[in-house]
């Protein structure tokens, strides 16, 4: 079992299992939806095709912010605070740098599942009941590489245990050189984003710094037209 | 003046200059090389594109190797220690990781320049100068992440002494985690692939982690063909 890293989602790395890491807040939000009771989640890259499955399905709680913001007509942010409880069963949740990363990774992988430090016991588990290799895919911001989701590729890849590529081994030892995930995340570009938009989404730094709070593995089902339909393994 | 990385060539960022990264071992080689006293150099991703210069142009040497043996006809392989001497003012190399990674830079930055530990000083002095953004571009192995590559785009990106971004931050960390340049190019993917090649290979470990030995700024001056065409600058 060898673990790898894609820094960033256009790298063609491939293997049988793949974790999806865009941890603030994309997927530390899904593990917390799927956890709270939500029975699946759609993440579309664009607004209107989040609208669009709310018109179409019944029980469609709405998603996703731009720029800090919620939007416009939408019923949740993207804060894991606001996904507690349910709303219904089904949320339809717009998050561009995420399902970017999902659909990259389902091209190159037997099975994705969904990581971030709110599940990472169960993710750890899940992906070494099957003992094949694990590449770790992080979402990051544009298309760059975004230092918070590499810090948790990082912390996934030294719990695995394993044989590390080149790139997991950078990971581990950019992981080891914080001492706490917390400030790996306020030093990133989407922790200083949050930091920048008042104390209320600052509060989401130490919210999905949180390790293994959450008993859940989220995995990627099927698309859905353009969305990616996420379920509880 | 702020410093980005991109760990792979594909990784679409852009700055004033581009700084092309492939340690071990093309760009180190092609830094002994103009500092030896080859006027130019050509680096071609293709080895019938090398042997096709040689052909076109007057004095020209073949350099390059696959797979750690010297490529049949040419005259050196692809070790520093073969070029403390010209033997002809120009130089042809065969380097498929490299020539794709200056290609890269070259269609993203103003000005391209050669990065290696060799040139450190010069280089460092060079990007300074100019007092513009400048990106770390690191050849990888097969357009994967490479451990020795990033380690020296951490080294660099440390020594300019501006604002990184999440990626230089990262590859700084990753830099400082080893003891030693050497430590890290033994633990890289490269770096194992000349040990397992025998002790002449192995010995150009130590050579490429000599920091500023050179004074040599190689640039790149534009295509030629399909060539990379390198002077000093």
């Amino acid at each position: 079992m060898r673990v790898d890293v894609a820094f960033i989602p256009a790298e063609s790395v491939a293997a049988p299992t793949g974790i999806v890491i865009d941890v603030i807040r994309a997927t530390s939000t899904i593990c917390q939806a799927l956890a709270a009771g939500y029975t699946r989640v759609f993440c579309t890259a664009e607004v209107e095709e989040a609208r669009l499955l709310k018109s179409e399905l019944e029980g469609v709680t709405l998603g996703g912010e731009r720029l800090g913001v919620r939007i416009d007509g939408f019923d949740l942010g993207n804060s894991p605070d606001e996904y507690l409880e349910p709303r219904s069963p089904v949320l339809a949740m717009s998050t561009t740098n995420g399902t970017r990363a999902i659909v990259a990774a389902a091209e190159r992988c037997e099975r994705v599942l969904i990581g971030s430090l709110l599940n990472l016991d169960a993710l750890v588990g899940a992906a070494c009941l099957h003992d094949e290799d694990v590449v770790l895919v992080c979402a990051g911001v544009k298309g760059a590489f975004a230092l918070d989701d590499a810090y948790v590729a990082g912390v996934i890849a030294e719990r695995l245990g394993c044989e590390r590529t080149d790139a997991a081994e950078a990971a581990v030892r950019l992981a080891s050189s914080y001492a706490t995930a917390e400030d790996a995340f306020r030093q990133s570009r989407s922790g200083r984003n949050l930091i920048n938009n008042g104390p209320e989404l600052e509060a989401d730094i130490p919210r999905c710094a949180r390790s293994s709070v959450l008993y859940v593995v989220p995995r990627f089902v099927g698309m859905h037209g353009v969305a990616a339909e996420i379920a509880a393994a």
